[in-house]
C-alpha cells in the first residue's frame, strides 16, 4: 500500500532527535524537541498555478528535509508514524557534503 | 438519488478505520481517530479559474483518498453518512502498488 | 413581485428535511438539521471576474441543491421564508437518475 | 444638496418594513428586522479595477434593492437617514414583474 | 509648512458637525456624532498599481467628501487638527447641485 | 557602519514632538504623542513586484515624512534611536514651500 | 553537514548582542534584546513566482543582516544554534562603509 501526496504535498518519515544533550541528560517524551527531521519518501506532481498548470516541486524522493515542529499532519501507515506537509513548510534540505 | 458535487468538489465515502489498536485495546467511538480514508463516489467539474474556465480536478471515481480529520460536510444519502469536501481538503491518494 | 439576485448569487427555496429519523423517532425543531436542501427559483448574470467581464453560474433555475447549515441570507417573500446565497455556499446539485 | 457614492457604493432610502406580523403582532422597534430594502438614490462609477480602469455597476438608479442588516455605514442627509452602501452587500433587486 | 500625502491618501480638513439635534437638544461632545465630513485639502498622486505604475485618484483638493467615523490618522498641523486616509474611506463626494 | 533599508523599507530618525502644548502644560513622556515625524536617512532599493522586478520608492534620502504611531520596528545605530518601517507605513511628507 | 534554506529562505548565525547598556548596567538575558543581527550563512534559491520561475534573493552569503525579535525559527547545527527566516524578515543589511 502507497500513499502519493497530492500536488504541492510531500511525505516524511521522521527521524528521531537524539535522546540526550549533550551534557548527558535525559529529554523527557514531552519536552523532547518533536521530530524536526525527515526523509522524503513520496512527493506530489507540484504547485497547481492560478492558470490550472502543474509547477514541480523542488524537493526529491530520498531529501533529508528540516520542518517547522507544527508542520504537516500525522498518518499511520504499515504500523509507522509518518507525516504529510506541503513543500512550503519545508525550511531546509540537509546534506553532507 | 445520486449527488454531483460543484467544482473543485468531491463527495466521499469514509471507511471506518480498524476498532482496535495493533496490542488488542479497543478504542471508544469519542477517541477513535474519525475515518480519515475514503472511498471518492462522484467529482465536480473542475476548479473555475479567475478567467471562468474549468481546469479539471486530479482525483478520480474509485480513488481512495486519505484526509484532514475536520475536512469536508457530513451528509446523509440513502441511508449512508458521505462526506463532500474540497479536493484541496485531501492529502494523498492511496494505492495498492 | 420577483426578486432577482445580483451576480453570483442563487435564491433557493429550502426544502423541509423528514420529521423523524428511520426509528420513527420524532427530532424536535431545534435539533431538526436545518433545511440544507432547497429549489432553485432564480439566480444572477454570474461571476464579476476582475477585468469586469462576467462568468455565467454553473447552477441553474429547477435544480435541487445541497448546501452548508449556515449558508445564505434568510428572506421573507410573498410569505415564503427564502434564502439569498453565494453558488460557492452550494456543496453539489441533487439529480434524479 | 446632493451625495456622490465613491466608485462601487450606492446610496440607498430604506423602506421601512411593515410594522405587524401577519397574525397583527404589533413588532417592537427592536425586534423590527431593520429595513432590508430600499430605493437606490445614487451610484458611484463602478468598481476600481486593479489596472485603475472603472468597470460600470449592475445596479441602476431607482432599483429596490434587498440588502443585509448590518451592510453600510447611515448617513444623514436633509433630515432623512439614508445608507451607504457596496453594491457587493445588495443581495438581490426586487422587481414588480 | 505644508503635507503632501503619499499615493492613495488624501489630507481632510474636518467640518464639525450641528451641535444641536433639530429638536434643540445639545449632544454632548461624546455622543456627538464625530464629524464625519472635511474639506480636502492635499491628495496623494494615486494607487501604486501591481506593475509599479500609478493610478490617479478620483477626488480632487477642495472637494467636501463623507467618510466613516473611524477613518485615517489624525494630525496636527498650524495648530489645526486634520485627518490624514485612503480615498477608499471616502464614501462619498458631497455636492451642492 | 551604515544600515540599507532591504526592498520597500526606510530608515528614519524620529524627530522629538514639542514638550509643551501650546498652553504650557509638560507633556509627561508615556502621554507625549510618541515621535510621527522623522528624517529618512536611507532607502531601500524598491517594492519587489509580483515578477521579480523592482519598482522604485516615491521616497528619497532627506524627505521630512508623518507616519502612524506604531509603525516599524526600533533600532539602535551608533548610539541613536532609529526606525526602520515600511513605505507603505509614511503618511505623508512634509514640506516647507 | 550543511543546511540549504528552501526558495526565499535564508540561515543566519546570530551576532550576540553587547552584554552591558553604554552605562555598563548588564541587562540579563530575558531582557537582553534577543540577538537582531547575524552573518548570513546560506541562501535558498529565491522566491517562487506565481508563474512556477523562481526569481533570486537580494540577499547574499556574508551579509550582515539585521531582522525583528520574532523572525524566524531557531535550528541546531554542529552544536550552534541559528536561524532560518525568510528574505522578507530581514529589515536591513549591514555594512562598514
Amino acid at each position: 500500500m502507497s500513499l502519493k501526496p497530492l500536488y504541492d504535498r510531500i511525505l516524511v518519515e521522521p527521524i528521531e532527535q537524539e535522546e540526550k544533550t549533550q551534557g548527558g541528560i535525559f529529554i523527557p517524551d514531552t519536552a523532547k524537541e518533536k521530530p524536526m527531521e525527515g526523509k522524503v519518501l513520496a512527493i506530489g506532481e507540484g504547485y497547481r498555478l492560478e492558470n490550472g498548470q502543474i509547477s514541480p516541486l523542488k524537493i526529491q524522493i530520498g531529501d533529508t528535509v528540516v520542518y517547522g515542529k507544527w508542520a504537516g499532519t500525522e498518518i499511520k501507515s504499515n504500523g509507522k508514524t509518518l507525516s504529510i506537509m506541503k513543500e512550503s513548510d519545508v525550511l531546509a534540505i540537509k546534506s553532507n557534503n
